[in-house]
């Protein structure tokens, strides 16, 4: 069995047809963001994102939150490349008899999130329509050296995160299927200036917008590398996730697993980044922590689950973004994917481990060593 | 009384409480596209525009049509700034059960016009939605001076458009309220080589996208002036608006008043421009023809018909935008603003009425004289 990763065939399927940008410096699906050459070394970044499914499925009943969002969302992939964020340009689409309260709430989120990232709303569209959506179209400039991209992971280099893991599926989790009055906070931000710092310090990078284990897979995929994550991997986690967990009945790695994420970004180092380099990003890089390893294996290994085949991690992404009344479905096949992969780990234990990965929340003590 | 433009007041509520950025030249309103000024001297075009409430209204029907209107309707934004196309960004919500042949005839309207317009798209984003919707964002670059803008209207100035007019109302008439098998061909295309040639020509400009009524009313609120239309303005019409306006019981100025546009541009040149610039305008901008004259006085003067004054003009601007089954209804308001026009004409005619303009699709005689 070979499963394709939907949404990557969806987006092959419709760029096939669709001749590139001699000027277009990245190919598909290669980095966060789409660069364009300018006169004068300037690159452009250039990215769209849509904010649609999560207000419709009602986990962004909240209009602030929907219009936070719509502008982190895209300027997180503009951080995911290292450039510098130019302004955004929002189209919303809203329903005729949209509450003047709530518009104002929404408007707020979208003005919020612009000054968090020292940036601006550029111009826009409006549109009625039945249901609220709002799609954003970042635009980054870099005008000293080259693009960060998701492409350069080697079997061995070391993997980290610019922050704490899985409060978006945490926030998704309580959000569908708990009581809201306990949602826990949920206020992405895009790592710009992480970014910006990474362009010259990291190997690849790709923001963890559709979770962390999806990201995971698509940097295994683009690069032919698997990873495996450290053995204390569970200490990545926000503390609101393993509050939830045992409250909510749902195992750790599932944080990692869903499809709603925490707009991290995902980095990598070479294996052989010496001493002074790795003292240099801890330093640098707020919030940064060791996750794992690239392997030469394929599939993800989560230390005490299993290990996660391509097969399993196309699966896990296919499965459809649940809405209101749908989570237990949708958390039953993941469990039964996650119960494959640990029957299928024990077979085969022997090709995969990698051993453990010691320190987290700092760089990574063994790779000193 | 005086009526606003509900669009106007929206986009200027909207914007309120968002800071501009430094580096962004234009102000709200005064331009076709957003602009950023890059190192350099390179000034970067940016527009957003969502097809949504064409495809909702049954107008759209035709997957091929959303398509290459979501390209071409961006595009024609960056025509009416005279700016080169680096390419286009779009976004598309595509409802679960959208046919695959459907889908297919989508990405052929978005390839065609992308090669009509000797561009390309750059990235995109698909969403699950219960609604068919493309919301599209086109980046174009100006490297060697000024883009064009909305501003720079006096009294007395000439008006051109660079093509005939009023064939987005005719097929928006016929595919809401007519027969569809007798759809009259709409296939609007961005005026890129044109606008990239008014540049250097002309004092204003801006796309009809909105219909060429609701573009002159813009642009003379936003140069505090007026327009007088050639006597023989009809002339200027599509042959299918004269064909179908017997047909379809529609007057034929209501062909300029509807909102769905032709994509065309209106520009402007100085009231004392010399011979030589008028003929290096017929010679070098394709399709281009006079369509009459700023005036000191507000509102818009459609000879044998009357004068619209500016409160006429926000009431026709504010009507719905009909869907199948409401047509005669908005013919109906629209009718009756166009009986004011008339009646007040008729009382203050002397203050408005600033001669005829001889030649229509040349320049203009009597400027030359």
């Amino acid at each position: 069995m070979k499963t394709e990763v939907n949404e990557n065939a969806l987006i092959a399927s419709l760029a096939a047809s669709l001749p590139r940008s001699p000027l277009q410096l990245n190919n598909l699906q290669e980095s966060d963001a789409e660069f364009i050459t300018l006169p004068g070394s300037i690159i452009l970044a250039l990215t769209t994102d849509t904010i649609a499914e999560e207000i419709a499925s009602g986990l962004y009943a909240d209009p602030w939150l929907a219009g936070w969002m719509a502008v982190m969302a895209n300027f997180s992939d503009l951080a995911a490349v290292g450039a510098d964020p130019l302004g955004i340009l929002l189209a919303e689409t809203i329903p005729p008899l949209f509450p003047v309260e709530a518009r104002m709430k929404l408007q707020k989120g979208i003005r919020e999130a612009c000054v968090a990232c020292a940036s601006y709303v550029l111009g826009g569209d409006t549109n009625a329509g039945d249901a609220l959506q709002i799609t954003g179209t970042a635009v980054g400039c870099i005008t000293d050296g080259r693009p960060l991209t998701r492409i350069g992971i080697h079997p061995g280099d070391l993997l980290f995160t610019t922050g704490r893991l899985g409060i978006g599926n945490a926030f998704a989790a309580v959000g569908l299927m708990g009581d809201r009055s306990t949602l826990p906070d949920y206020r992405p931000s895009a790592r710009l200036r992480q970014g910006r710092r990474l362009r010259s310090l990291a190997a690849a990078c790709m923001d963890t917008s559709d979770g962390a284990l999806a990201t995971l897979d698509q940097l295994a995929r683009l690069n032919g590398v698997g990873f495996t994550l450290a053995s204390n991997w569970e200490d990545l986690l926000d503390p609101a996730c393993r509050e939830l967990a045992p409250a909510l009945g749902i195992p750790p790695w599932v944080f990692l697993a869903g499809p709603h994420g925490e707009f991290e970004l995902f980095f990598t180092l070479p294996a052989g980044t010496p001493h002074d380099r790795l003292d240099e990003l801890s330093s640098q890089i707020e919030g940064c922590a060791f996750v794992g390893r690239a392997t030469e294996v394929a599939g993800i290994h989560l230390p005490g689950i299993g290990r996660f085949s391509p097969d399993d991690l196309a699966l896990i992404r296919n499965l459809e973004t649940p809405r209101r009344g749908e989570v237990s479905r949708y958390l039953q096949n993941l469990l039964e994917i996650g119960h494959r992969a640990e029957v299928g780990h024990r077979i085969d234990k022997s090709m995969t481990d990698t051993g453990p990965c010691s320190s987290i929340l700092h760089t990574d003590e063994q790779a000193k060593g």
